[in-house]
């Protein structure tokens, strides 16, 4: 049921808007690579994208214009390219959910997570009050301002659907912190979650 | 997987009560004929008992009392003959929940879901106090009264239930807000979620 | 789909610790017997750790030292198991989640629910200030002191994951309060849920 090879990791990770997840992952498999693992990064939208180039498609903005049977089939190939790398370590970057015209598209979706047979479920977190201060320095996206109470809830919302993911897949789910200015500790704790292969799970 | 026609929709709608679902989704239906679409709106536990009454059931007190197993066959037969309809768009009117003796029945469990197969699933939810307000002034019914932070409450939980249904169907999910005296407003807003079949999904 | 005897009941019940779990359901399979049904309690990592020392592991030490697939080949035997139990009621004493190094292992991954076919989903709970009290007073087990809020959260999750297990196995949930010096009224009412198998879906 799980990956061929022995202590083969593919860990999806996750994180609202603001968290600081793509700086925590990139460090965390420098760190991986550094500790003689084959670790590699892989944003799930952008090998959705390469599987599109194979049919002909030359433009992100092409690939939105295909239907949304097309694009599903375009997820499945993507999830499957990524369940077959055999480097040690994946880290794969991805979304909960896709806010679209028809409503929240789910990033995760049964059919896929039984494609990507993840072994670690992973949420990158931060204090509200952080992920506030992060998104309005943010000048370079445009973000709804939102308070830290709808913060906190954007976060609780993705704790408990990363924890429904864990009941579908059996896989894991853990949760990291990153504090502001302590990147490394949140580099390193994600890390030390995918160098290690032997775990517990007794009742 | 999907429907085996082009722009077929088939949509779930919940909401708690006093959030003034059934007005918003006959309206909608409404619209969606007007601008020629053949729109119909199913009510799954209609559907139910016209597959009870098939096997010689009169009365929906006599569909209460079969056994659980034969339920459930009534529900997946239900689910099957919706799924087997061709209108264009067709919204069904269920529960997330059912409130029974044994405790809270799913209306919409994974082998019903499966069967169905929803191309939306939709939360029409309202402010928590005019959902009170409206539970309040409903003499028709017995309804535990509850304070608006309840309400606030259950409306949470079918947001997260929903959202779950989601992962599970690969279906998106939208949430449409009935504000008092703008009901019109709810019905365009579901309409047009279900007017269109070109969305992208891209990550 | 479901058990193959009819009235046979396969309850799963989780709760937080603290909650005072154990003592309700003792007392509940008590109650059924003495009401001539034949009951069992049945507590899910032991039935593992049974299934362990089939394969020669002497302690649970040892098994917690296997591997993870190893460990997962064990929750599988010790579900089939279950499920193949004939006893009028069975009730299965479990964790929704397991922490461990690698973050929190679901106790009921869906692979899991798809065996052990549960008909009764039960979360047994109490009020945040009674549990808080009952921790604070537990010197046998270290654990982390948390406030009400917190405890109130913890339960809410709890909620939440179980109506998730509900969807993906149709079976209902239900929450027993186990109220301070009222042990016997929160045993009684699990005790009914379980003691009777007509009960109406009707949607």
């Amino acid at each position: 049921m799980e990956g061929s090879r022995i202590n083969n990791k593919r860990a999806i990770v996750v994180g609202i808007p603001g968290v600081g997840k793509t700086t925590v992952i990139t460090r965390a498999v420098e760190m991986l690579s550094m500790h003689g693992l084959n670790a590699r990064l892989v944003v799930f939208g952008t090998v959705m994208f390469e599987e599109a180039m194979k049919m002909g498609v030359r433009h992100r903005d092409e690939m939105r214009r295909m239907s949304v049977e097309e694009q599903r089939r375009l997820q499945e190939n993507a999830a499957l390219k990524i369940a077959s790398m055999s480097d040690d370590v994946i880290i794969i970057d991805t979304h909960l959910f896709i806010s679209t015209k028809e409503g929240y598209y789910p990033g995760l979706p049964l059919h896929l997570l039984n494609l990507l047979k993840p072994t670690n479920l992973i949420l990158v977190a931060a204090e509200p009050r952080e992920i506030l201060g992060r998104r309005m320095n943010d000048k370079t996206r445009q973000r709804d301002l939102v308070d830290e109470g709808e913060i906190a809830h954007e976060l609780e919302i993705a704790r408990i659907m990363l924890a429904a993911c864990s009941i579908l897949t059996g896989a894991p789910f853990a949760i990291v912190m990153n504090r502001e200015g302590r990147v490394d500790e949140a580099s390193q704790e994600l890390a030390s979650l995918l160098a290690d292969g032997r775990r517990g799970v007794e009742q």
